[in-house]
């Protein structure tokens, strides 16, 4: 039985994969709140214009540059493809559990993915400084180590109530050489009218958001602005992750069609799309019959609750409008571990995945979350973040149904990254303290 | 230009090997303060048979039964070769500069590799409960992880230092379900010695080993005791380090005369042993040429300024005593952050290899390493543990010698694992705040 897929640098893929030409129906454009669709133009205020070109292109497949592949290898690309043999065995399933394992990446997270793709284009296009938002800190974090591979300057601004609760992610951006502000903070106008309502605000992505684009608008030209998820170029960079998956899956003899289930969770929908899209892209050709489900927590549902239309990115409404399932851009959500998966929308073209039908969402309480990282801890070692524990307990319900020896569907699911700097969240677990929002 | 070998599960290796038939003299054996031999009689108290078997074993290769390699591949072995081209720009070297990356492993070091090794053994022979220490937690990580794959009951005795400083690893400790106790703990004769003369006694690795010792000797013979290094079978386990390297090295093209140097840093041994030792057998048969560089604290300098003697394991004096490069079982040292390598000793096996010349042992103070460790992260990503980072700076001093193009010495060294539950460490470097003692 084989337990670890190969890894050989052959199988890192040479393109992303772009969902956009083959989605059921055409994806909605961003818009300016006067109704007109926001152009290349206005995009390219904040990003360079070779991201803001694959935003919009209708390109099936983008060439990944050497420099990128380079550093992808540099990284530990491709990432492992486990079979979870050990908690099959404690689940008595007979489904064949597989996990596509991120955290290895430095950072911990499939965000290094894009930020190193993201650095890159900015790095070409002479860009000095990239200003961001961080919730928990994975995204943070990964810009931070792109902006030193590519000698850009990298400043984040990060939820405050996350840089009290969570110091040893601060403290990793700083050791990639970023300067990390408290959100809101007194650098902006956005930041100082929160401060001024409440001097101990605790910060949300939204606002977080606001505050890196205004400080990008007022910066120049000199500094560019960048996302870690729910933009179309930013869940394209992702696609290595679902492209390593198929190969590595071929080369232990298993085709696209024997994938019964592809499951990740959802925040704004990037490591999600980032395992699932080249998988939909069977679905959606007819040559495969998988169900995809996608997570989120039942504190920030979305997707299950949202209503699709179109919202700002943000709290104070700096972005452009884009169309899909939201909460609302000033909802605030409840401080739950999974700092990652607090934001009130999800990615546009997931919107229309879900919409159609395509891919299938489901919400989950804390509580029952950790229950599930803990199990995957005692029987697979990994700790997993909060974020992706969410994807676990998914697996878990699913894999409980198979029981018969002749079933054995295969269960795939994005391990997006490793849980070692939340572990405050699984000792409040452990100890009974761990509230449902 | 391979970035990274690959990774395919033929590469893990199929048997451990053993260096003793291979040692330039005869080890010398453990002896009891009369100065008798422990035979395996004694051993056999506190360790299970076969663990005692592979300890006094002459065979050069030990089988690794399949529920081992299986495990193995569960947790990701084999674990990446990785060239550190970013940190050769950086360096503007012309040498060629590899590591093993152990850090992806669960628990985050190559600790892994024993543990479930011992849980294994252990399990076979019944054996319902295991005792151990650990100073920064690596040890205890690994250990309670693999406890929990094997249904047997683990309960580590934490340095109090380190359990006051890092409760990130006693709450990892605890996720994967073990039992944690501060040392000095109450639950000793030895622990409560030590807490009647200070309350608040720091502790230290040699204490931790007694308490877990006698806690094993009082338990009419339900618990064993576990080590994390030192000993040849801990030792003898980690070469898969090595022997995937010399595999991956081979299949990339580099054959094993090519290897100028191999580095590691050193504790009681075992990450330095696991990778060198592999190695160093082609040094002692005369086909290679490679300088081996075994990487200290200067707070701590068992090699550079040690005696060769032989000395007990732990503080009490409950151990055989272990012929070693030793500064006294009764050594206390410093507070520095790299608290997997502050213990009295080193390996008989690796001090018979000093004193023969074949391996060379350097030692170097906490603000370098940790200004290397720096290096590293922000040119290759991974933030070294403190441990680790002190080969890092071994590497980049050895590297800098080479700038010449027609020089293109291969330099492999084992990062054994990450610091990312050690950034409070990183945190006093930036800040100016770190002391060498």
């Amino acid at each position: 039985m084989v337990l670890k897929a190969p890894q050989d640098s052959s199988i890192i893929p040479t393109q992303w994969y772009n969902i956009i030409p083959d989605l059921p129906e055409n994806l909605p454009p961003p818009i300016l709140p006067n109704g007109q669709v926001a152009g290349p133009e206005i995009l390219e205020e904040i990003f360079p214009r070779e991201l803001v070109r694959q935003e919009v292109s209708s390109e099936r497949y983008i060439k990944i540059p050497d420099e990128i592949l380079q550093n992808y290898a540099q990284a530990g690309r491709p990432t492992p493809l486990i079979r979870a043999r050990n908690l099959e065995i404690a689940l008595k399933t007979s489904a064949r559990i597989f996990f596509k394992y991120e955290g290895v990446l430095p950072a911990g997270s499939h965000k290094f993915n894009t930020a190193v793709a993201q650095a890159y284009y900015n790095m070409r296009e002479g860009v000095d400084r990239l200003c961001t938002e961080t919730g928990a800190g994975q995204w943070g974090s990964a810009l931070s180590l792109a902006g030193s591979l590519f000698g850009i300057k990298i400043r984040v601004y990060m939820v405050r109530a996350s840089y009290n609760q969570k110091p040893l992610r601060r403290i990793l951006m700083e050791t990639y050489g970023a300067e990390v502000h408290p959100s809101p903070s007194s650098l902006t106008r956005v930041g100082r009218k929160y401060l001024e309502e409440n001097p101990n605000h605790p910060g949300s992505l939204g606002i977080a958001i606001s505050e890196a684009i205004e400080d990008v608008l007022s910066s120049n030209g000199t500094a560019k602005y960048s996302l870690g998820s729910v933009l179309n170029h930013v869940l394209l960079h992702q696609t290595v992750i679902g492209m390593e998956a198929l190969k590595q899956l071929e080369s232990i003899g298993i085709g696209v069609e024997e994938v019964s289930h592809v499951v990740g969770c959802v925040g704004g929908g990037s490591n999600f799309a980032g395992l699932s899209y080249p998988f939909i892209q069977y679905k959606l050709s007819g040559r495969a019959n998988t169900v995809f489900i996608a997570v989120e927590p039942k504190a920030v549902p979305s997707m299950t609750m949202g209503e699709y239309k179109y919202d700002y990115g943000d709290s104070a409404g700096l972005t452009p409008m884009l169309k899909m399932h939201t909460l609302g851009h000033d909802y605030v959500p409840p401080p739950i571990h999974a700092g990652g998966l607090r934001y009130h929308g999800v990615a546009p073209t997931l919107s229309v995945l879900v919409k159609n039908g395509i891919v299938n969402p489901i919400a989950y309480s804390q509580r029952e979350v950790f229950e599930a990282g803990v199990l995957f801890a005692r029987t697979q070692g990994i700790v997993p973040a909060p974020e992706s524990a969410h994807a676990v307990k998914a697996v878990i319900d699913i894999a409980r149904r198979y029981t018969k020896g002749y079933e054995k569907p295969v269960i795939l699911f994005n391990l997006s990254g490793h849980g070692l700097l939340d572990l405050a969240g699984y000792s409040e677990y452990l100890n009974g303290r761990l509230q449902d929002t």
